[in-house]
């Protein structure tokens, strides 16, 4: 009698939270992604948590649960250009005084006038020669505290916030909730890993160890007795497209298990991640919301999404639909 | 009363334990080093990790606490060849039935012949020619199985073991003692980091993720519809003297605030580990036990440890005699 009794009491609990429009995961141990919409995205990214964390056939041990995730419109905004472009473009201004034939050189002509059509047209040449300039020629230590003292004082053009802030933050819960059932989370960029691993930490709890991206290369040198890195103008390792597998399994060495991506430099991570016999998580983030963010995706500049998201349907990859599937897109929304 | 009485209890406790011959630590929680000699070399390691755990000046971050080992010479075996080199050798048997050109074709016919002095005469374009047809042209989960089918057969010549059993048991506590006090363990090695994540995690503790090593290139390809990386022939980093630090800096993204080495091409990393203003620990494994192992410093064809030996009078480092310091050397000598 006793236990009918609980069976009974435990139903009208349940009943009842089921008609306040409470899911059942929800009920029992608070709801770990607040900012996502109770869609079917969310519900695959929790489906794919529980079947890989629950004993059974496709169990995977806790030592494999890699989950890799681009950073550039995956993690934060990268309209209207590449975060790491505007720092580029910021480091050419603040450098031209010690370069005065800068202003009849190209690309740094371009960016001294704000000519981005003339600088974007002179092509990859154009671009790697203003990185190389901004990027090398500085120990790694101080390459760090000059991209820690930009990103205090850069602001979003649109959003007039630093761009740490204009993280998105489901992804954020996203990656604390993975980390709660056992995964190591890890970026995989195409952006310049020590132009990421100064704030990953702070900003998503991804160590610089969990970070991998686009490198130049870097040259030992004992300086005044000080053991230094020196940055070079060489590019080291482009950690894009094909090169983010490669970078997987140079920086990890094991196969994730989850990916997340939002364009086509994605596609081979999500092919790598996805294509190999067990439950596997792929997502791309589908940027449509014009109104809170952006909306773009074939025709793009930055970020184009245009192979991957037709690979995304042949291969059951699950597409992040900002507009749908967010309740609110950057932390400070929440206040 | 009560209260003195305890006191007097624990003087007397205190007074036995010392006049037994045990230190404070070590009746306090345990001796985590126990085949470790209670010399200066073993107390230095205390000490430092004492300083560094302990609210105060020195103390670092568990975040920050990076130990980064060397693996050849340090964590295992490398005389009488590294072990890679005897990996190589035995493929090279392996696939000459495919190659009978290699009869007559250097450096194979000296592999083939047994003739280990033209080999290394052969010098570096030969080895690099060996181990190129070796490593590469194959996927990289094909060379996984390669490389764990052959440890698994292979024996060590003199102590006719799996390479996997000759492992220093006093490192192995080491490894495990820094991790109980909140270190992430990284091996920096010289040696191909895909021969070494098959195994680290299982004989090290150390995952595949905290293995940094030289490398070839890779090239992603789908094959039949399922994505695969392919070996290349052709160097993409060498992990050697000055390439650790490069390499730490490429994998880890932090100074290690403490590092383990035995040989010259450890210098960099013991420099760039430990001058760098705070409290650090360097350390230099010194092969000097002949008997159980093997002793050798400056002459030695591999582990050459003549640079790096000055430099750790000079640099403060410890240097572990593996004769005084060690009670054990193997694992398998406890049982």
């Amino acid at each position: 009698m006793k236990r009918k009794f609980f069976d009974v009491l435990a139903g009208a609990v349940l009943g009842a939270a089921l008609s306040l429009g409470w899911s059942l995961p929800t009920l029992a141990q608070g709801d770990p992604l607040p900012s996502w919409n109770d869609t079917p995205t969310k519900q695959a990214i929790v489906e794919f948590v529980g079947r890989i964390t629950k004993a059974g056939p496709d169990f995977v041990a806790p030592a494999e649960r890699i989950a890799t995730f681009d950073n550039d419109g995956t993690l934060w905004v990268e309209q209207p250009m590449y975060v790491q472009m505007d720092f580029a473009l910021d480091r050419v201004k603040a450098l031209a005084p010690l370069h005065p034939e800068w202003k009849y050189t190209e690309p740094f002509q371009s960016v001294l006038e704000g000519d981005m059509k003339t600088l974007i047209e002179s092509g990859e040449r154009g671009l790697v020669e203003m990185i190389m300039v901004t990027h090398a020629g500085m120990t790694t230590d101080e390459f760090s505290k000059i991209v820690t003292d930009w990103l205090a004082a850069a602001r979003h053009p649109r959003f007039k916030r630093p761009y740490t802030e204009l993280v998105y933050q489901p992804m954020l819960e996203l990656l604390s909730y993975l980390r709660a059932n056992g995964f190591k989370t890890f970026i995989v960029s195409g952006g310049g890993v020590e132009f990421m691993r100064p704030w990953t930490e702070k900003v998503y709890g991804i160590p610089p160890e969990q970070v991998i991206g686009s490198s130049i290369k870097t040259k030992f040198q004992m300086r005044d007795g000080s053991p230094t890195l020196f940055r070079l103008p060489d590019i080291n390792f482009i950690d894009d497209k094909t090169g983010k597998p490669v970078g997987i399994n140079e920086g990890i060495g094991r196969r994730p298990i989850a990916a997340f991506g939002n364009s086509d430099g994605d596609l081979e991570m999500l092919q790598w991640t996805t294509i190999s016999g067990g439950v596997r998580l792929g997502a791309i983030v589908h940027h449509t919301d014009a109104e809170r963010e952006y909306a773009y995706d074939k025709k793009s500049h930055f970020g184009r999404l245009d192979v991957a998201l037709d690979a995304a349907a042949v291969n059951r990859w699950t597409v992040i639909d900002m507009k749908k599937d967010w309740k609110v897109i950057f932390p400070f929304e929440k206040h």
